[in-house]
């Protein structure tokens, strides 16, 4: 189960998952000169990132909105970026946050699970119902992939709607979410003890982050808000359990180190390459010094 | 605003959205082999049934997981489709169900409200708050666009979340989504009296019909779960009011009502185009009857 290939990659190589939310204004210019378009642009920086931080991170994620916004170019990017990953034995979380039932569903999983825009792991959202993630869960038995469902994410307006209580105020909208995917992981469980398909919790909220860990110890965690969104090291292992469970996403604070480095004006693609790398095993070796 | 002219293509065409969700088995089998490809037999398939529906439906929805599906060459003709709806002046509502904020909202945003993506309309899903929808509405003023956002669906599942109670059992997390869009949607009015943002509306519940139309009266509704889910003319024109403020999708229904005609084995496109127009035609009929 592609899980637990996650949960090997986390305890060979730390909890980063490396966010390629990659446009062209994160390029240094003069690369960005050299590439002439845009998407080739991104497609080249990706390239030098993934080169340059494959053995220090956990596994990728791709904001696919960075993509979809330069249009065809841009996906022909998406896909050439899933593509370089796979070559390097990594693995890919697409963060496409599809949500959609039946035979529509099936249409993205085979869409995003083969083809041009294969990738390992998906993000999902669950607010049509447990019928819009069920049918990609039959799609990743046939393909060996997996998948991430929004339960509690990182954002202001995630009160909103994922805190509401319901059931006489004993849950929240977020533990109807977990406790749901915590049935299917149940019946879909991988040799680490993780379900099949995981859950996306923030790490912004620390006080309820233990509870969190607790009431769902079969569910490996997609961590967002690291970083410039607030949350940090000691937010983060609150999510994990036995030093892994969890892979923590990172995107700007890694992608664009190279801005905040003496020489930025200057930077080539090796260059900025090399500032990700620095980022990424600081922000590695800040998790590992706190479990 | 546009759903302004929503509301006016309703007013002369009637309620019919057609929904081209189209895959290659939809197409004739000798267009098929014709085209020589999946994504080009969709795309030419598509034009025919523009060209034989654009005067007696209200707008265009593509479920953008059928082109997805495809990969590359697919989403080639979903931005072919939509630019040759652009070319009938017809609207066309983009079901992509996307939901994400901040930054990667206002990306989603200029991919779908510009460039090779570019739509009239986009489908929303609001599990992550309001604060993925409110990006697209500032981008939606600047270039005059709009979007529904999901608000109660016509699927089984859509129980699992959208049904919870919340506030003391005074209202289901549907009516919260509703109750947000109603605040913006008296914010950003048009002439015709709706908002700026509609919301997705399922007809396959028939007794909260009247309910959900007297709570919200400012909202546009896109109402899916016509035909196939079970929903017909009685059941939709509830959502409706004064005859307007919805438009109603059905897909499988036209574009693959060749299949059940007479002659379907020798169909050619301007065969199975014009059964699509006389479904739509039906369709379009059967409501205003019941209206």
């Amino acid at each position: 189960m592609l899980i637990d290939e996650l949960f090997n990659c986390v305890e060979k190589n730390g909890h980063v998952c490396v966010g390629l939310d990659t446009c062209a204004e994160y390029v240094p210019v003069l690369e960005r000169q050299k590439a002439g378009n845009d998407a080739d642009a991104v497609l080249a920086f990706n390239k030098a990132l993934i080169d340059a931080t494959y053995d220090v991170c956990a596994c990728y994620k791709l904001q696919i909105a960075y993509y979809e916004e330069m249009g065809l170019s841009g996906l022909h990017a998406y896909s050439d970026t899933l593509k370089y990953i796979r070559t390097k034995n990594c693995l890919a979380i697409a963060d496409i946050k599809r949500g959609d039932i039946a035979d529509t569903a099936v249409r993205y999983a085979k869409g995003h699970f083969s083809g041009d825009f294969e990738a390992d792991f998906v993000t999902l959202s669950p607010y049509m119902g447990m019928d819009s993630v069920e049918p990609w869960l039959n799609e990743a038995h046939a393909s060996g992939k997996g998948a991430f469902v929004l339960m509690r994410t990182s954002n202001r307006g995630m009160r909103d709607f994922q805190y509401l209580n319901v059931n006489d105020c004993s849950k929240k909208v977020y533990n109807m979410v977990g406790d749901n995917m915590a049935y299917l992981a149940a019946q879909n469980c991988g040799k680490s003890g993780y379900g099949m398909f995981g859950v996306v919790v923030g790490c912004t909220e620390r006080d309820e982050a233990a509870e969190i860990r607790k009431n769902y110890p079969n569910l490996f965690f997609l961590i967002p808000g690291y970083g410039a969104q607030g949350g940090g090291a000691h937010d983060a292992v609150l999510l994990l359990r036995n030093g892994n469970g969890g892979v923590v996403n990172a995107s700007r604070s890694i992608i664009t180190a190279w801005r905040n480095a003496d020489g930025a004006k200057e930077a080539d693609l090796n260059f900025a390459s090399t500032e990700a790398r620095r980022a990424v095993i600081k922000m590695r070796d800040e998790i590992k010094e706190v479990l």
